[in-house]
């Protein structure tokens, strides 16, 4: 049905399994700093309008490779998508985040949220597999979903906060409720991710983009036990091939001990994590991936340059050789800024890929 | 000059000496949560009014005295008052945070920076001595300033940010001017706690607040690198009485061997972190300062009490006896929220107090 893969370098990384060279995606690397995003974007209409139309989002994921020899796409979404089909009403305001006009904040809302019928996300599905066949083989493509905590706090809020004051009074005042939330949450993000698998995805992601935020035993209670559901309900094979699974917690790194027992593959890590010492952490049981600090892209190409380095350099030499070992999937360790000047991704992309095969030389 | 001190469980706790209960004291603790706080702003017209004013900073420093058992008064002022003393020109419009009308983004701006004459700052050090006259021996007071780093982000963003860009766009740019920047800081820093020493302060704490959005490796070099040199310059020792010096960097658990090597006596800690793993990576060298989440008070009291006690017994059981051994002195993980019900503060207060009881009994 599908092109066969001529580049597989993320995907043998993901599996521990030695490469010529270290991959790199970045996550939103189908965003707002490419002048050809935003054009793609004013004919859309909106945000939505771009998210919601299959073709449009295969123009945008496709961009970015276009620019720079990347080693994956991945699908361009909202991880709100989910929480809509619920009937939360997503929106997005110009200039401002997202925003839900009915949140989740007491007990005859959460006795109203369901898991929601996947034919409102078929424009999802429908995305996943028009990208794939666009991307010809190219590189594999990334599907993925905010996690169950994740999405909690948008349905709570309403929208993005900066002390997450409505989700925490609901976490510890009212337990029973946020533990239906999530588990809910869980079943919906498992039918959600296979369904991408199925239409085309070639591994999948979760952002727990907000596990950071909680305290020590709340973070294990409702956050990574929610993300170990997930995982432990995902297809691990399609069409005779792994899927890889990656975790990302930001802000996560020192709960990394807990996350090395988590049923994925890889782990995502912010800029705050030295490389090397959670490989020490992890140990040999997941790919690692990340994590350079977004803003090093305002640098010079030069200092860009020192920085792609060290952070390849703190990581060490991955596995050669056949068999398993310690590899690394370059990436920021967040989203890139919209203020990012696309030359300097170039410089980014093409020292990963010249000094990782130094490293291996 | 000062009257003698009745409540010395803080100052023991801090240099790891035992005590009959665990002390706590609440970081913003005088603030907007408090009626009564509202009221004495009201009058003083604007934050900076009541901040410059040494009798307004005496009344509103003791007005959580006077509801609950705390163990400790923390000078009432800004993290921005050696900025806005080096000429930046800081401002609260109504509503919104903290602004500075120059803020220091190039060469130019950084070869202007100065230490600041003090005098400019001797409405800080008039009302640590009013407070500490006002306190009459009733509980030590805290004396603090905002870490190198942490200034410096304000100075460059010129207010709050949500990425930090502006700041790490220079660290990353032009390493060179950062490290001017944060030399000047320093220096201004440690001579600002002396002249707070000198006035009254019986410890003092640096607020890093910002040190958690660094990358590791930058957080080492353009951080901790300047708390240390600041703690270094420190008096330890005044009127005979040790001062002991807490320092605390949001979200920098992830580093807390590295902030065991720090010259101080006090680590604070957020709510990420768990107590007992934080003792067992510091060891035997510091006492920890913590760490509740701020949102717990949100919950109703029963709740609230319930999370007190899990943070005292993540601790584990403080030491008892004779010499040094590990100590707890409870706090938020960050400052206590506007939002809170002065009610909930007794319910926690009272917990930490019976509990940390029943610990040693």
């Amino acid at each position: 049905m599908f092109a066969p893969l001529q580049n597989d370098t993320f995907l043998r990384a993901c599996l521990r399994q030695a490469t010529d060279h270290t991959p790199i995606w970045l996550m939103r690397q189908a965003g707002r700093y490419l002048p050809e995003y935003r054009a793609t974007r004013a004919r859309a209409g909106s945000f939505m309008g771009l998210a919601t139309n299959p073709g449009y989002a295969t123009e945008v994921t496709l961009q970015p490779l276009e620019r720079y020899p990347l080693d994956a796409a991945i699908l361009f979404s909202d991880i709100l998508t989910v929480p809509d089909a619920m009937g939360l009403g997503l929106s997005f305001a110009l200039g401002e985040g997202p925003r839900f006009a009915t949140p989740v904040r007491d007990e005859a809302a959460v006795a109203r949220l369901a898991v929601p019928d996947m034919d409102k996300l078929r424009y999802v599905f429908d995305a996943v597999t028009s990208i794939r066949r666009a991307l010809n083989g190219r590189v594999p493509l990334i599907g993925f979903s905010g996690s169950p905590w994740t999405l909690a706090c948008y349905m709570v809020e309403g929208q993005g906060s900066d002390d997450y004051r409505l989700v925490k009074s609901m976490l510890y005042g009212r337990p029973d409720l946020m533990h239906r939330m999530l588990q809910i949450n869980a079943t919906a993000v498992a039918v959600y991710l296979n369904a991408q698998i199925e239409a085309g995805a070639q591994a999948v992601m979760l952002f727990d983009s907000w596990g950071g935020v909680l305290a020590d035993g709340a973070f294990q209670e409702f956050s990574l036990a929610y993300t170990q559901q997930v995982l432990g309900q995902l297809k691990t094979e399609h069409d005779g091939q792994r899927i890889p699974r990656i975790v990302f917690t930001k802000g996560g790194g020192i709960w990394l001990e807990q996350m090395a027992g988590l049923d994925c593959e890889v782990l995502g890590l912010d800029w705050t994590v030295n490389l090397g010492q959670a490989r020490a952490r992890v140990g040999d049981r997941k790919a690692l991936q990340g994590n350079l600090d977004p803003n090093v892209l305002f640098a010079p190409p030069a200092a860009i340059a020192t920085e792609v380095r060290r952070v390849l350099d703190s990581f060490g030499t991955p596995h050669q050789g056949a068999g398993q070992g310690p590899t690394q999937i370059f990436n920021l360790g967040h989203g890139i800024s919209q203020h990012t000047p696309p030359e300097h991704v170039s410089a980014l992309v093409e020292t990963v890929h010249s000094h990782s095969r130094l490293q291996r030389s």
